[in-house]
C-alpha cells in the first residue's frame, strides 16, 4: 500500500487563510504542502502525513518541550524560559526535518507557563508550518456541541492554527462532529484517542463490555465507521486514531479493524514501546506515524560528553542522530515483518 | 445536611502564592474564601463551594461568553471581541454575586480568540478571585503523568489560576493522581467527567459493561472511592464529579452511591434540564452546583425590550433576575423534595 508515486511535485505549506484565497505563499516549499485544489477535496492532512512518511519515513518529533529538556548550557540563554524552548524547537526542526514525517506539539508543556508559554506554542506551529511540515496538536479536547466549535476554530484557524489535532472521545460522537465538519471545510485531520498505552487505560478503556470486547473496542469500531468522511487520494479518512503500543496479537487486530484510519502511535521510546511494537500497528510502514518526544529532545543526555560542555549544535544533532537511528529501526521492523509472508 | 454554622468569620480570597506565604491580602473580604490553615487541611475548594452554597444557594454561572451574548450595543464599544466579553463578564459577576456559588468559565470561547481571548480568560478568573468567589476552569483536560502533571501547574498556579477543573476520566485514573496531588497541595478542587447530558453520553460513557452497570457506573464508583482524598470539613473530598441531568431514578441511585462527593451539574436551562432533576443529584439542597451559562449570558434577550436598545446595566440586571429565579426555583424544588419524606 505505499504510494511512491504521490504526485508531490512543488506543493508549498500555507495557512488556512492562504488556502481559502487559494493562494500559495512563496517560500515555504516542501514535498508534502498540498495544493489549494487538493485541500479543497478534503481529507488533505492525511494525504500529506501519508505521502511524508513516503518519503521520509513514519517518525513523528514530539515537541513536549519543557527547559528540563534543554541541555543546562541552553535554559539561560534567553530572555525567558518560553525564549529558550521555542529556540530550542526551532533549532530541533531544522535538523531533523529530513527524517520525520510531522510534529506533535504537546500544548501542557507551554500552557504550564501561561501567555508567554503559548506565544511560544503559537511559534513553534509556524515554524513547523514554514519548514513545509503537518504540525499535529496535542490537545486532547472533548466536549458537546457549541463548545467544540468553539475549539475547532481555536486550533485550525489563527494563532494556534495546526493541521491535526488531538480528541478525547469519552463525551461520545456529537463531541467529534463538529470537529469533523471543521477538518473537512479547512482541510484537516483528526486523532481521536482509541487506546492508549499508559498503565491506567485498564481503568476504563480497557473496561469489558457485556456484547463482548473492550471499551476501547467499541471506540475503535465507531472511529472506523467514520473512516470514510473525508476520504483522501491515499485512502485515509479525516478521523484517524490514536493507539499505543501494546501486546502483539492486540496491535495486529486492532491495525486490521481500523481499516482506512491512519493512526498515531505514541509511546515509543521512553515509554517502552519499540520498533517492533510500533511496525504491527502499521501497514506495509505507512497508515500510522510513531511519537518519540523525551528520545529525540534529550538524546544530547546520551552522548557521553559533560552535559555542561554542550551546545545547541551538539543537542541538534543528537536529536538528528536519534530521528535517523529510529526511523531505521522501525524500517528494519517493518521489512522483517514483512519477508515471513 | 445543608451546613448553617459554618464558621465563616473573615477569610479572604488569595492566589496559591499568596497562601504558600500564609497571607491574606486585603481588600479581597469574603465569606467562603478559606483561611491559610484551613487550606492547608486540605479540599478546601469544596469546603469554600460547600459554604458559598449553603449562604447564597447552589447556582454556578457559566461564563462560556461568546460576543454573540453580548447585548449588539455591546459588542462593538471595545477595542477588541476580547474585550469586550471581559467586560461583560466583570459586569457580570458584579451582578450575580449575590446570587452565585461560583463561576465556570468554559476556556473554549476564549482559545477561540487565540492569545488575546487567553488574556480575556485570565482577566476573567482574576477577576472572579478578586470577589471572593470559586472559579471553575471548565478546561476538560485528561493526559498522563507528566503532562498531567504540567497542565496542573498551568492552572492551579500562575496566569491561568483557578479554584478547581474539570477533567476527562478516558485514560485512567492515572490521568487523575496528579491533580489530586496538585489540588492537596495548593487547596484545590478537581470534576471529573462521569455521566454528562448530550444525547452522544449513549455511545462510550453509557455502554453496558460485562460485569453490570455502565461505563459511567465504573467511573463513579472509582471516582466515589477516592472520596477520602483530601476530605474537608464538610464532608467532601478534593476529587468531585460532573453529572448531567437526567432521568430521576438514575439520578438519585447516583447520587447515593457519590457519596461524600461533590457533584457539578451541567445542562440546566439551554440544555433542557430543569430544577427538580437538579435537586435529585444535591444533598438537602447542598453537595453539588447546579451549572447555567445561556440562560444568564442571554438573559437580556427575553426582557421584552428592543435588543439595540439594552445595555450593560440592563443586561447585567437581566442576569441577575435570571440567578435569583434559577436559585428559587432550584430551593422550591428541593423543599418539594424534601417534604413527602
Amino acid at each position: 500500500m505505499t504510494n511512491t508515486d504521490n504526485h508531490l511535485g512543488d506543493r508549498a505549506g500555507g495557512t488556512s487563510r492562504d488556502r481559502a484565497a487559494g493562494t500559495s505563499p512563496e517560500g515555504r516549499g516542501s514535498a508534502e504542502g498540498g495544493t489549494s485544489r487538493d485541500r479543497a477535496a478534503g481529507a488533505v492532512a492525511m494525504d500529506r502525513i501519508f505521502d511524508a512518511v513516503a518519503l521520509r519515513g513514519p517518525v513523528c518529533v514530539g515537541l513536549d518541550t519543557a527547559i528540563e529538556h534543554l541541555p543546562p548550557s541552553l535554559r539561560s540563554t534567553h530572555s525567558s524560559r518560553a525564549e529558550a524552548m521555542f529556540a530550542y524547537n526551532e533549532a530541533l526542526i531544522e535538523a531533523t526535518a529530513d527524517y520525520a514525517a510531522c510534529y506533535k506539539v504537546q500544548i501542557a508543556y507551554y500552557e504550564e507557563l501561561g501567555l508567554e508559554g503559548l506565544r511560544a506554542y503559537a511559534r513553534t506551529l509556524e515554524a513547523i508550518r514554514r519548514s513545509g511540515r503537518v504540525a499535529i496538536a496535542d490537545i486532547k479536547r472533548g466536549d458537546i456541541a457549541d463548545t467544540a466549535s468553539r475549539y475547532a476554530l481555536a486550533h485550525f484557524t489563527g494563532e494556534f492554527e495546526a493541521d491535526c489535532v488531538t480528541l478525547n472521545p469519552y463525551m461520545g460522537l456529537d463531541s467529534l462532529e463538529p470537529w469533523l465538519e471543521a477538518a473537512d471545510k479547512f482541510g484537516k485531520g483528526l486523532f481521536a484517542l482509541v487506546r492508549t498505552s499508559n498503565p491506567g487505560m485498564r481503568d476504563f478503556e480497557g473496561l469489558a463490555l457485556q456484547k463482548g470486547g473492550h471499551v476501547y473496542d467499541e471506540v475503535a469500531a465507531r472511529v472506523a465507521g467514520l473512516a470514510s468522511r473525508g476520504r483522501g487520494e491515499r485512502g485515509y479518512g479525516t478521523l484517524g486514531a490514536v493507539v499505543g503500543c501494546t501486546e502483539r496479537d492486540e496491535a495486529a487486530e486492532l491495525r486490521a479493524r481500523l481499516g482506512g484510519v491512519f493512526i498515531l502511535i505514541p509511546g515509543y521510546g521512553a515509554q517502552g514501546g519499540g520498533a517492533e511494537d510500533a511496525a504491527l500497528l502499521l501497514v506495509n510502514g505507512n497508515g500510522g506515524i510513531v511519537n518519540a518526544s523525551r528520545s529525540i529532545l534529550k538524546a544530547w543526555a546520551k552522548s557521553g560528553r559533560p552535559a555542561d560542555s554542550i551546545g545547541i549544535v551538539e543537542a541538534a544533532e543528537a536529536a538528528r542522530m536519534a530521528t535517523l537511528e529510529m526511523r531505521d529501526a522501525i524500517a528494519e521492523a517493518v521489512r522483517s515483518q514483512a519477508s515471513p509472508r
